[in-house]
């Protein structure tokens, strides 16, 4: 029940020709999410902070350039991710100003002029874990967020990751992205106070059994404050942390 | 948003206290299932065929008392599983009509007059199945199913089952409970053309793994027609077999 | 046993040749199913509503070439499902009327003048659940039944399957397609009163564990009225959907 | 190395006892913690933002009340999670203020006089997932957040959840507590902005294996901005959802 | 299908009261099974080498105590596997005969006068699988078979089955019975060219996950000639055994 | 300590140039296998009915023509599974009388004359099953059994199983290899008295896991007399199936 | 076959009795291990470095008693894991000597006087993990090994443990104890150069899955050195530390 | 905190520029690895017994070469593991005296010229395992043990492994590397007392489940002395032995 047919109805109502009674019962019977929703989707990039993101895996270039396409008439920023030159290629041709990050696997658009703000720091295990990481990272830029990088800083070398443990305090949000055993979260979370994201990663062999291990381990983490999305959810853990990162900042 | 408001509403706008644009505004604002779902929700039995079915397990007798009291306000008929002698006294007490059928673990209402209609079959593979299947049983008649049980006819005396085959075939929809390895429904499936509703239950021991076995097994059926419940939701087969009867039989 | 055999037996018996008690003995010892079951597979199509389906995965084309050519033998219709290209090509030799539904990945043939009856709602979450959708939508109208599909209704944009719910409980049966958490059928399930038959997917990655995600999600649903087929099976769940809806139809 | 040894060690450097050479070696060899984590390890609870928490399953009454008379040396807060009213005799002996939530399994003690800041929300899906709930509530209240609930509003009700988005979308986080198929994590991630920590619950039965099947679920929710903690993890879901509540407020 | 209303079919042919077409048609409708299973049934317990077995776990002392009533008017033995003292009891008073062996947790009842034949090893692992052997030899006997036991010959200590292995190697088949990791099967197996039954037990702790670890290996043992029943199946191991026994001793 | 070493050590002590006490220590730090095993060896066919089979999978077809002019030095048989055309050639330039049957893959050479004996029945339910059931058939064959094959009586036709009933109870051992719910093994076992090895198959998609449900359906089989080998293991059921075959038949 | 046979066949050969191709003959038929093992027999404890343990979860206090006698007749040493003190009340009647500690849940004896010698660091990580980690302890004791034990030191306050370092680093061997997510094996692993031996815990709940993760991330751990044993067995891993230790001592 | 600055602020505590006062707290604020962490730093190697390995799978030839180049310029050694050829010829060009074994996809660099000490025995169970057990033998090798070989000894051929027992009780430690059903890590276990190191591989099909089944099989070994490491982890295996190995040896 678009506003035009609501007006019409109010106005019979307000000129006899529909009785209360009988308003009562045509509102009734309309679905029910035609008036609230379709309002709320007028601002559907405002209620969740962010457009339609675009999962490219399975998906022909020319339907993602489509749905591209279809997200840009209405937002300055554009996610595609698990995208590859294919893909950049047919989005480009949408939108010129497109952007491909080969090792993150994401194009993207942003066309927003506001200085990123706030600090998400991204903090990653081992050399195969950083598409995930940049997956992470470029979300959070996307979303408006400041982000500072930590790779390669796995626990079997504790001593790196230790000598940033005053950088990651500083961060509103932390995203953590490791495979194997996945320590890093518990390790980072207990060092520090600020919430973090967990992104277990397939990056293992054998018993890591795609990912399971590092899974299971996050979400058994002895260190509160650590709360964990799906195995190489790059996107997903980086949302989260933007969305932390831009209400402390206060900008949403 | 209630119709005396709605009312109210739009007899400001008959009399010209609110314009038009402001009840616009105001209806975009209302919580947008006030009103679409407030009359669902008065014809919530209608609506599911079935007022909320109250699983014990886990809640205290005053507990299920109290909720059953709520149902019986607005409903006929109640349904409570796995029930215990302790749970059917509390419900005795505020709905004195109650029965309770032990082997089913179900304590039910049932103040409906209407002569059962249609048929379901309720198959069971063995003696231990049987508290599953009764639970089924229950379900259906509450819902006003008749109901043919054809029991402890599992696969390995197949004659038992074959026997029952024209009969079988008579039914409207069928519930094949089994527990172990679940052949039953595929069998039942591969000589009936009657929607198969199945009930995988945790009887067996070992490599059943509490009923996965007979899960995996009845997922997997050769035999088209037959579709899974969950592990020993007698209640949910039941269920859904009912509604098919009953829609077959015209009768929703 | 055979009818001639039979009638043979019957002769002497007439004749004298073999006495009652020879001729009960050799009913007796011969294999049981010799005469019940012929006459039913005789009648097998209309026993299970549907000749056999082709499952092409692993076969070679000119295998289900073979296959489809015996079907038709006896049907005026064929299902060949996880169908290429090759297979098409393969079986159009045998039958020039066969036709290909790529996006469905389906080979097919209908040689019935019966218009569609009744209505199967097809509803799926994703872009990449339609496939499987789409083999479901295939399956209920080669079956006879009329469909409507709904796609790209996800759970993560709500309005958009809200604003379908009066049109989803006009149908006799619903099937449900989702991949990652599957949370498309306790919704769809919640809002009508429909039986739903859910078809987990594939679709997803990590934690989904190839589609377990999905089906145990289904399988837990909190919605009654939701029975489950086996991951990706969009032939299964549009054969049972086809099912009920036919039976409620009448035309069984 | 505490302090005073590193003072005479620099004294010894000052009045030329050490050289600089045997001071640098000397600091070298020094355990390296102990020089920075000591100083950190006094403020403690600020660095966390929360004293130890005592997970009570499995430990002696005494032993509890031992631990935390410890930390209520230092701190004006204590939790035990999944205490029993033995726990609760136990503490009080050492802490006559401590009080005990028999539903959410918590013996607390709260000697802070802020009063609670910002705004979380803790929506439960049903009547067996309120203690899970309910320990969220009361960690979130203990550190400080002010929380509001909204329980019992799973998806088979929909209407019961969507008339309460309004609210929803008020709070800073939610915590989103659910057994079964945990559907209500996306569902409330699709209708809400604010950052979603669910907590699958181990209520159901049968294929929900112990709340893997909502924990998986959450994993895989199509909705962003939805992290996950551990099973039951009632503790974590409100530590987590308080942490970015009052980052939020600006309070850390 | 009775043999009476046969013969009166057959008798109406003969005397010409009934066409042999009208013959042919009323056989066709009969059910099926009635006809060939029944005969078979009264021979069930030679068709299957062993009347029923009734697995007592869940079932009451009475119940047991029927269905061995039933067993007993036809056959000269019984088995009740998983039966305690109180399942004993109510046997012994349908059967007076009836012992128990406590060990193995089985009530049988053994009227057969024929000496045990041919030869079945039961080897078993460690003390605590005993019980799972034991039920396999006493079903090996109750069967007819001869049985020489091999207990607690794991191969922690290789030598103990190694001194055996001559004594092994003249039986007709062997049980094995293992928990924790399963290997026995495998070394038996590959010292003898004796047909192994292998039944994996839940003895263990910790990832031997309720028997799964023993199971898996044994699935795969690299020996030839091992296959595999349930855990904790003694039963199945011994049914097995014997049946390959008697057939090798011509007995059947 | 080979046969010469032995006797010259025995001559030694005859002619006193070693005493008994010394001989009794040499013979005791000699490696325990020697003696008894080397003697076993010569024997290694008789004493495990076959010589060693190669499993190509992953071996290099020069690998497997060595091992098998290796096994053929002192065996007539040979047998090689999962094998290619490439493997086929390699084995052929050693061994010219080797032949290739691709359905099964097997690569084998059989130059013994007797003929064969017993009778083993291979059972399977789909065309995709095929494959593993022409293996479990060479395999026994090569072995010396006859085998007679019953290729696709799946459970969804029943009435195609239920024909061959007789035959089968004729067979001395059942090979029954099913994929998908693997119920074939359960409905066979219930018909026959004749021990089944069940041989479950990775046929199916979704839910099957690569066999996991039809291997523990047939783990939870309700019939007794059935064990089971890995999924996809038909070397390891006819092996079985024809220890047992040739077992009956007295020719060990 | 013992030494006496031996010594009289052996004196046959001398005096001419047998011939030495008879006593060939007569050897080789012996069973194999008759004559090397019974040497090693005798030698058990110093084979295995320890006499048998007694695993006591689910054998009555009696059969400890019993097997306990018959080690204690040969060894010096005694280790009763998973003990009561029931158990304890029996071992004690038949060695009065026999010591209980509850918490590591052992019953032992130890008559030997030598001093312990190396070192082994036995680590764990919570409160909950310590009965294990004790049992370790006193495994490594009864063998003879020196213990360090460093409690209470997970990751979640990761300065305890670093302020142990240099304690660690002078262990010969560590056990590693730690339940929910295990992280403390790697970083142990990560900050020594020592063999970690991990012991994964049963503590935790929900995704725990009885230790799984911890175990899973274990073996998954990205620092080398660290090897695994079962899911709470502190027997173990103490067993495996001990050898090592002592090894490096020389005094196997 | 590098020497230079910690020099500069000791220096000015000695001249007075600082007081130490200030110089505490200067220290205090400083990250607190800085200092200690350092100093091992420049110590890797020794520290840790090897410096860092190269896990080469999902990284590009060019990246591996840059990261050997690093390695090598403080180090004597070189281990990339899951190399190919195109690796080789990648680090050959930065390393010339680098040598490639395929068989165990290992690049490696030794320009130690010490001679290998002690001894770790390699077992392997059949052809396809030897992949791993190189993987370990070369590991050893470079870290300095002398290595012997003991393939394809698997249990179904028992002999040829007891034939060997003597030979590997003389080692210091054993890798043994076993797929399928792994039971040689048990038998290895039982026949020696030197610690056993079990590397599980991915080994078999069907329910090997990727090497599940093996490693269960030996977390669960009946054996004492058995830890164990990841699947198909050949270089985790012979780290941990040859850690051991050497460390008896004395030479850490």
């Amino acid at each position: 029940m678009d506003n035009e047919r609501l007006e019409k109805l109010l106005n019979d109502v307000k000129t006899g020709k529909l009785s209360v009674k009988e308003a009562v019962d045509a509102l009734a019977v309309f679905p029910f999410v035609e008036l609230g929703f379709a309002r709320v989707d007028r601002h559907r990039e405002i209620r969740c902070g962010f457009p339609e993101v675009i999962f490219c895996e399975g998906k022909e270039p020319s339907q993602v350039a489509e749905i591209a396409a279809r997200i840009l008439e209405t937002s300055d920023r554009l996610l595609a991710t698990r995208a590859d030159s294919a893909i950049f290629s047919a989005v480009k041709k949408i939108a010129p100003d497109a952007f491909y990050e080969e090792k993150a696997r994401v194009v993207a658009v942003d066309r927003t002029r506001t200085p990123k703000r706030g600090l998400v720091g991204v903090v990653s295990a081992g050399t195969l874990d950083i598409p995930v990481a940049e997956e992470a990272r470029l979300t959070c830029e996307i979303m408006g967020s400041r982000v500072e990088t930590f790779y390669d800083i796995g626990v079997a070398g504790l001593h790196r990751l230790l000598s940033h443990v005053e950088e990651l305090r500083k961060a509103r949000s932390l995203v953590v992205v490791a495979g194997m055993e996945g320590a890093l979260a518990s390790v980072v979370g207990g060092v520090t106070s600020v919430p973090v994201v967990a992104v277990p990663t397939s990056v293992g062999y054998g018993a890591s059994f795609g990912g399971l291990a590092a899974l299971l381990s996050m979400l058994n983490s002895c260190a509160a404050g650590v709360s964990v999305v799906n195995i190489d959810n790059g996107f997903g853990g980086g949302y989260v942390a933007s969305l932390i990162n831009l209400a402390v900042e206060g900008g949403r």
